[in-house]
């Protein structure tokens, strides 16, 4: 096959006419064009070399990786680095396994790391685990090109030898190791770099991004659906006060420095999490736009999702040259960047808004085990007085931060009842692993009236978390996520006082649909319009709902164990004697 | 230690005030100050990481490393990766521990290369060899960072089994593997850069070095004295010729190509080779200018010999940043980048036209064992008839390739006359390492009258090589040369027909002098102006003399073993019978 078409070769910054000969997938030589003045070319626009984003969670879009590939198409990826960190907390090596058997039978670039955080802590209990033994069976794929984010930096600096023992591996395997390292600084972030990892897409401050860059650490700059990063990290205000506040040399000119601004200084962009609406919208090529308008030259913002992580994962694409994949994306110009057709290894995926390939359907297999659960297993007792004073989990709109506070509550029949006039909703978390343990607190934040919601993706562990008005709708709500292998939930009672059901099934291991992206949305934005409906004042319910047990981001939260103290990292009890 | 100056931030590509502290030699910190106004600095100036020259043959200079390092640090030179490619050959394993020792006495950032082709072919004879067990003992130096470049490209192209053993050894070490291969392209440059070589210096056209540059390869851009590559890598004229034989999209502003040509492409800044003289003038300082008036930004070429090289070789040096080696060349400004001071490793060493450190003396041993030479060593005998048909080697002024050319020649008593009238004029080789081999043979191009002029400096044995119009001065030549224990030198007649003698003498290895760089170039100044009065139409006889031994460049050479035609890669004979 042979393309005649104007293209970017980002080595030379240059955009030129050239014949593309491609062959069994890969380009097999690129011809400039210098002849006449008007060129007729095969495509009307830019060939760019196809999208890269070199760290997302698929899981976070609900969609199998085969659906994942046909939404990203349609933006211009062509090829993501995954961490299937959060499949692989509920079913070890076998669900990262079933992520790369699904990604193999899709036209699609994956590439993926091994989880290098097995469970997350030990304060929960998960459904997989990956220890030094599964994560070596991993390595020895193809398609694992690296180890997972490095989330246990205080493991990292402490020398904990399991920890250790996984970088080692990963070195021994000649695996890049991903970063993960929110706010670490000075001699802590030199041990942790120093013992060889190199990449880090936490940055949330421009002098945390150039104190890393400085100690050799690539910087990938996120701006994904819960974080966004790239306006902190593309503000040169920082730098433009310096013009302010300082007589520079009169050989310097201003222009000198608006030219400094337009390259970027840091390396990747990335979106580590995309939820299914705003992955509708779009993906990198969304980004690389927000980048522009942050007034960052577009070839170099390209540069950041084709030829950097190229490189650096010794992945062969990234830019239009001989022996590469045959990975591209016309766009029809780079003002307007918008994605006319997608190719990956030479074949032709995405045209003009047509998807040509169907998605492989990602098997499903049930990974619920827990009981059926009655009303009174989501009660608090206490025998000791009418009232008692308990530790609350206050929620913030937007924030995955909670606080600690307190509440009194009344007690009847030795049960603690929830306050519905002041907000102090009851929120449990259900194993769902077969230990049927679980454990129940009070939380406040969420408003709703007559209503329980819930959900089976619940960071890290994954275990049935639901925040409901009454018991009986929390046991429903709980009932009806396992009953279906999985979902997001709500079960409310209407004007009438009828029990009503909603649910978003996620039958893969609890997080993902072999749904199309657009069907997902759609039932996601109806259960968002429903708990507004019921009175939630949050923007994203579920959103905030999963990390309410993520352990190791404060203050209060809560696991299938109890309630947990993140400041003290350990255990407390929900009452106040 | 602590400065308060402007200073450049190779990181952010921005300069402004900072406070450096400094200890042990290492920045501790650099905290940016953003005051008033109006910034009081303890320097007038701009602050710059040291320069880094990462390919250069120090011998080239004649100068001994610490001589060299005197000359540098007034040119804003930190630091060197020298490769000792011409000792090696003279005096081997030896040679290299020499210069190290020396360098080692010597306040300057001095790294060095294990030589990696020595001797360069099987037909001469060399004073040093650097096997496999040579080589290993030099990786085991902290000095030794990495292997020299691999001139030998047929043996890595064709396997062959003692080059591969080298690429091993390095790879097991861990050092990095510098390249050498001119014009070499398609399969066998992929070849080569798949045995592990991951530079070149060689590049001399911009197709030549995007090829490499899109292979992986690290492009060093080489201006030096023997060979000048920058116009070539920086002109840009084949980008503008798609500008004006092309309709780009109209969202391509022409603002947009003229910034890109601002970006060079390319990876460092080298010189090779640096005679005294082109030393005297500058060194990168005056490099980075030539590559401002090519229309480059300062600051991207400034890049190009400080950080670029030191995150590729791995030196603790190349940014002002924390945890760094001190070493700073102060400039007037960025535009006229005139080096007001140097630092190395905290301390200063050059000041306003001051080197501040003496020159460490080389221990000079000899390394000349040969026999007084007689005229009629010089003598090419032939009892065939009374005239011969001898092949002659033709030079052309400033060119390293000669051409291969016949003569007919009187003959008598049995000897060959030189035709002094045509400028045919009788060169040698003389063997200086104890196996007492010469060869004797004609040349062109040299156009001396009654005189000789000879060199202990010839690549790459260095043996001794002498061009004269009559075998009475070649010796005489020859023998002031051993006496002196190396040198340029030049035996004539004046014009009452006494004989004269002159020589640059280079008693260390008969490549280098204990010399400042202020007084070699003079006594080759004055060498120069003799040949010139002597009849000499050559700029620099004594670099085109050192090159005519040099057997891997076209096309008639001469080695202490034979006439060498480069074409057939086989010896042949002086006469044609």
């Amino acid at each position: 096959m042979e393309f005649k078409v104007y293209m970017l070769d980002v080595y030379t910054n240059f955009i030129y006419p050239a014949h593309i000969n491609i062959k069994n997938g890969l380009i097999k030589d690129v011809t400039p064009i210098v002849t006449d003045k008007d060129q007729e070319t095969d495509f009307e626009g830019i060939l760019l070399p196809g999208f890269i984003d070199s760290h997302i969670h698929i899981e976070s879009s609900m969609l199998s990786p085969s659906q994942f590939a046909r939404i990203a198409v349609s933006h211009g990826t062509t090829s993501v680095i995954a961490d299937p960190h959060e499949i692989a907390n509920v079913c070890g090596v076998k669900g990262v396994e079933l992520m790369i058997e699904n990604a193999n039978s899709t036209p699609f670039d994956f590439y993926f790391t091994a989880p290098s955080c097995v469970p997350a802590t030990s304060f929960e209990t998960s459904g997989g685990e990956l220890s030094l033994r599964e994560i070596e069976t991993l390595f020895q794929k193809d398609e694992i090109i690296a180890l997972g984010e490095m989330m246990n930096f205080p493991g990292v600096i402490n020398e904990d030898i399991d920890v250790l023992n996984k970088l080692d591996l990963a070195k021994s395997y000649q695996k890049p190791i991903d970063g993960h390292s929110p706010l670490l600084s000075g001699e802590d972030l030199e041990k942790y770099i120093s013992q060889g990892i190199y990449t880090d897409h936490e940055c949330s401050t421009f002098d945390e991004a150039i104190e890393k860059k400085k100690l050799g650490m690539k910087i990938m700059v996120r701006e994904g659906s819960s974080a966004k990063n790239m306006e902190a990290l593309f503000d040169y205000n920082k730098r433009i006060n310096f013009l302010n506040s300082n007589d520079l040399f009169e050989d310097i000119s201003l222009e000198e420095f608006e030219d400094v601004f337009e390259k970027p200084i840091f390396d990747f962009l990335v979106s580590d999490d995309k939820n299914p609406q705003d992955l509708l919208k779009g993906h990198l090529n969304t980004t690389l736009k927000k980048a522009q308008d942050l007034g960052i030259d577009m070839i170099e913002a390209i540069k950041m999702v084709t030829l950097n992580p190229a490189l650096y994962y010794g992945l062969n694409s990234g830019a239009i040259t001989n022996g590469k994949k045959a990975n591209f994306v016309l766009v029809d110009s780079l003002e307007n960047l918008n994605v006319k057709k997608t190719f990956i290894n030479g074949n032709i995926v995405y045209d003009e808004g047509n998807v040509l390939f169907e998605a492989k359907k990602f098997p499903v297999k049930n990974t619920f085990k827990l009981d059926d659960k009655k009303a009174h297993d989501f009660e608090i007792y206490y025998d000791k007085g009418k009232s008692a004073e308990v530790n609350v989990i206050k929620i913030n709109n937007g924030e995955i931060v909670t606080d600690k506070i307190k509440s009194n509550l009344k007690v009847e029949n030795n049960i603690i009842k929830a306050d519905l006039i002041n907000d102090i909703l009851k929120i449990s978390v259900v194993e769902r692993y077969g230990s049927n343990t679980m454990s129940n607190a009070f939380i406040k934040g969420f408003n709703l009236k007559n209503a329980a919601i819930g959900s089976s993706v619940s960071h890290d562990s994954h275990n049935i978390i639901v925040v409901g008005t009454s018991s009986e709708l929390m046991a429903d709500t709980t009932n009806l996520i396992a009953k279906n292998q999985g979902g997001l939930a709500i079960v409310y009672l209407d004007d009438d006082g009828s029990k009503k059901k909603e649910i978003l099934k996620l039958p893969i291991a609890g997080l993902m649909t072999n749904e199309n992206c657009f069907n997902v949305s759609e039932n996601l934005e109806k259960l968002h319009n429903l708990s507004k409906k019921l009175g939630s004042t949050l923007d994203s319910p579920f959103m905030t709902l999963s990390f309410i047990s993520l352990l190791v981001i404060p203050s209060l939260k809560l696991s299938n164990k109890g309630l947990f103290d993140v400041n003290e990292f350990s255990f407390v009890d929900v009452v106040n004697n």
